[in-house]
């Protein structure tokens, strides 16, 4: 019982069905907790444009301001847009649930597949870009690197949200708001410096461009990458039955105010990018060398990093709260295996928690933490699922036909229209860099997904009763027990006693290898007389179960198919669990095989060892 | 069935008891197939040798020839001492049957621990040296090092011993003989060029000495290291069985010839070293440097990196027709547990060349196939074995008193005495290399013996029948049928009619986590009427096992102590083994959890689907 007091003591006493609550949200408390994604990701937004930039040989620097107003109006397009959609209420469950209210089968799957890699990929872009921030200040925790993302992943957030969603909504509140001050106070400090110093506001490196033949795909791949800005855009509208009445209005309150925070810390980072020409450096991010050109190495540059390092594992729990839901909608709805819909006894989706955890960790061992090629796969996952939200949302507004329905269903077409264009632009210039990896992924998940629905519709028909033959008496059915013996002995004879029993045919099996011991063992029994017949196979292979399946096969055919044939295993259990290693595992594999391969019952008699 | 066929390609068809073949050897045969382990030695001691001189920062280089000498001299004794345990022909178990028949369990627990630890030594000693001549003609496969171990000892090793011992005999003859053409012509080679060159036949350096306080500790230091080379001598005095008639006598003459042609070839190697005034160079062992020097970087240095690879790799194989056997011995005495006497399909004791082969990669492992590290954990619990034998072999003579007993007797005795004094040298001088581990782990192994001994004395008493008792009328006992339901459907219906066959008390329960579910099953179950009364209980954690462990003890403390209860678990066993994943495991954790912590008859009643 010592892993039962363990658990206790990381995840806490278990939790009754009525402790589920649903504190609600005033806007102030709302904004952190839903947008922590959203805002972390200027972390590393603006440093993916700058590296697509900087990749291309050819002088190309000076086209970031042109990119960030791309990027920016499409933020002011999705921003619309999700407005709609948190006005429509949709609750969990995200565009999955939009696509099959709107849209049908197949969309919300292509959905719900995006949706996992989604999340799947925010937990490990988020934990390694926190770790980076980390390590850009304490260049000296490099090698450790991975481990500190595994400790993160395992021994922080997978415990936190094990213990149940109830604890961890409070913890987003400061954090987030420390973060939002210290990049607001870096940009203006860092702005103040620019207008004011003796150094000119933009460098020449910085402002350096060449329009070449290729520059139309190197621009439209900085464009992609700095879209990954947007990821986590749309919590706010999945989490609408979270905020205070009227819900629908203050959670569009929130989003323009996560979208105007977000858009202004884009503008202000890539503006001091550019100011102090960040080129990328291995192993110090962008935010980190903008901040010690701005303030030195000092107490404000670590509460820079400590914050960014915050909110970066503070979105990744926001997977957390995402995805575990979407496995369960998933899983109600047969796409996914059934216990993914269960509630560990905090309350948590257990499973969906440990799914997510493993699939994170995998991803950050194959990258080795690395955020940018991570990145890569991020995007179009994230464009793929708004497009379908947005259409969705086009035939939703068609349907209820509100007042002013048809404005609604405007911003979304056009959302949705915008969005699909940038999942194509990311398809097409970041195909090599893994932009093909989710391209196959949805794809597998949805036969995955078809297959699964496929399978639990068999097996329910298959197990549904027969209701026409109820009451109808049915053919008489013989039982045969058969206890398969090693020798003559306590446990033994405990079996033997628990098969008198049962009242059925007993067959007595003793399986031996060499003969001088089946003489030995017989006259053991007959000194016993139980009143059964031992019956002796040899075995010349040293093997006891290939001739006992034979023998049962013989059982099997002598017999009518509807006659139960039951093993009866005499084990005995020792006192402590780890004298168990001390003794073959027969019964354990008779049990397995038999179980897997025989259509026999299979009973397990237990003799308790006292001591 | 796919592991089946997998098992049957790598490993062979299945072999009768009847085919244990007792195939005897001629001279010529056995030399190579017992010697490989003892000659394969030279490959690292000698140079263990230089190391430990050349560690030592005083000039010690000199000292080589005196430390070489002293090896000899114990290598002459041991070879007498060990002839004579030939002719007494202990059989298999070495060390561990001498001194259990002659010394008691103690000194024989002694033995069987060193053993052990040797045998796993030289598995990881012989791979990792048979690397390293590799590695020093192929440098560009360094990297790979641990890999190509790792494969020698899984791919290769554990496979050719669980195909069992037949095939291994013939595969040692050709390698072990061309090993010893190339040793013996490159020492030919290497003293005719030094006689008859124009260089002196030793440079100055190789000749410095200088007596300083501390050098009595690194000469003893260097000649521990040098006693390496000895493993292995005891091989033909365990294999006399396998000799042809008169076995003893050739045997004896066998292991002449094997310490001739060793302590020759140690001489050679000993004496070239210092010619060339070799020095420890990473990644190049030092026989490869002496071969490159002599021969040049041609195909007769590739012939000797290669015959010496695969002479350290055979050598490693004799830990595998030594280990399982004395483990299988140790099973039988109770000392180990009783699975590791038992023979697979293929004869070969299958528990313990896993055993063997998994301790052996772990050290291999830990100390990254570091020879020299490995080597330091080695010669002491050889020499250990070596003196518990010798000493065994006093009291055997003693015992027996055979003409010529007294001769012997001394002969062993001097044996017992000169390898104890070793033992304490290498203790001493090599404590802090890692002599400490093993020092360490003989005791823990011999306490672990007499607690698993302790163990099977305890169950095999409480197992043991009581005949006194056989034939009394025992008192009644009740038979409680539990059959805990999800639901209703065919499953339960199938359950529900065997748990009817067994004519007993029946109680069917469900466990519900919310009353809505409870009334709807509630209401099935009457629709379905099968004459027994369904019980509802409520689980507020959304746990099945709890609720239901304390309906069981309720039964339990309501019913007499020899009543048996039986537990039904209903389930369907799909048709598929992977679509097993889709369904939860709760029948599984039911049985377990019941199994292990319960006094109740478990039983599974499957009901197969059909797609």
């Amino acid at each position: 019982m010592v892993q039962r007091s363990l658990k206790r003591l990381l995840l806490g006493r278990p939790l009754r069905n009525q402790e589920l609550s649903h504190e609600k949200l005033s806007n102030w408390k709302a904004l952190p907790i839903f947008s922590s994604d959203a805002l972390s990701s200027i972390a590393y937004g603006p440093e993916q444009v700058i590296l697509a930039l900087t990749a291309a040989s050819a002088l190309a620097y000076g086209f970031v301001p042109y990119v960030s107003v791309g990027i920016l109006f499409l933020l002011a397009v999705v921003t619309l847009s999700y407005v709609q959609v948190a006005r429509a209420n949709p609750g969990g469950g995200g565009s999955y649930s939009v696509a099959k209210g709107n849209l049908g089968e197949l969309p919300a799957l292509i959905a719900a597949g995006s949706l996992i890699a989604d999340y799947c990929l925010t937990v490990a872009v988020s934990i390694s870009s926190g770790t980076d921030a980390l390590v850009s200040a304490f260049p000296q925790l490099n090698p450790i690197r991975l481990g500190i993302d595994l400790f993160v992943l395992f021994g922080i957030l997978m415990i936190i949200n094990l213990r149940g969603v109830r604890e961890s909504a409070n913890a987003f509140v400061y954090p987030t708001y420390a973060f939002i001050f210290g990049i607001a106070a870096l940009i203006v400090t860092g702005m103040v410096q620019a207008f004011t110093g003796t150094q000119p506001v933009m460098p020449p490196g910085s402002l350096e461009k060449q329009w070449t033949a290729g520059m139309l795909f190197v621009l439209l791949r900085a464009f992609s990458n700095g879209c990954s800005s947007m990821t986590g855009i749309e919590a706010i509208s999945n989490g609408v039955p979270n905020f205070k009445e009227p819900a629908a209005e203050n959670a569009r309150i929130t989003t323009y105010w996560m979208s105007a925070i977000l858009g202004t810390m884009f503008a202000g980072i890539s503006f001091l990018m550019m100011h102090y020409h960040i080129l990328p450096i291995e192993n110090v991010t962008g935010l980190s060398q903008i901040a010690e050109l701005t303030v030195g190495r000092n107490w404000a540059y670590y509460y820079i990093q400590f914050t960014t390092m915050l909110i970066l594992y503070l979105a990744a729990n926001t997977a957390y709260n995402g995805l575990p839901p979407l496995l369960s909608l998933l899983a109600i709805d047969g796409y996914m295996p059934r216990y993914l819909s269960a509630r560990g006894d905090r309350l948590a989706f257990t499973n969906g928690i440990i799914f997510l955890t493993l699939a994170a960790a995998a991803l950050i061992v194959v990258y080795h933490g690395d955020t940018e090629h991570l990145i890569s796969l991020y995007a179009i996952g994230v464009f793929l699922s708004f497009t379908i939200a947005q259409s969705g949302m086009v035939i939703h507004w068609r349907k209820v036909q509100s007042p002013g329905w048809r404005s609604r269903a405007t911003i979304n077409g056009m959302g949705a229209i915008i969005t699909g264009v940038v999942v194509v632009v990311i398809a097409v210039t970041k195909f090599r860099h893994g932009a093909w990896m989710i391209l196959v992924f949805i794809p597998a998940a949805i036969y995955v997904f078809k297959k699964i629905k496929t399978h639990y519709s068999s097996v329910s028909e298959q197990l549904g009763m027969d209701w026409t033959k109820i009451g109808v008496p049915g053919l008489e059915r013989k039982h045969i027990v058969i206890v398969p013996i090693a020798g003559v002995n306590r446990v033994v004879q405990n079996t033997i006693e628990y098969a008198k029993i049962l009242k059925a045919e007993v067959h007595a099996v003793f399986i031996g290898t060499d003969s001088e011991q089946a003489v030995k063992v017989l006259e053991r029994w007959n000194r016993w007389q139980p009143g059964i017949e031992l019956r002796v196979i040899e075995s010349p292979y040293r093997t006891i179960i290939t001739p006992l399946v034979r023998y049962i096969d013989r059982m099997d055919k002598k017999n009518n198919p509807q006659d139960f044939i039951t093993i009866l295993i005499p084990e005995f259990e020792t006192k402590k669990w780890w004298h168990r290693i001390l003794h073959n595992q027969t019964g354990w594999m008779l049990r397995t095989v038999l179980l897997l391969y025989r259509d026999v019952v299979v009973t397990t008699v237990p003799f308790k060892l006292t001591k």
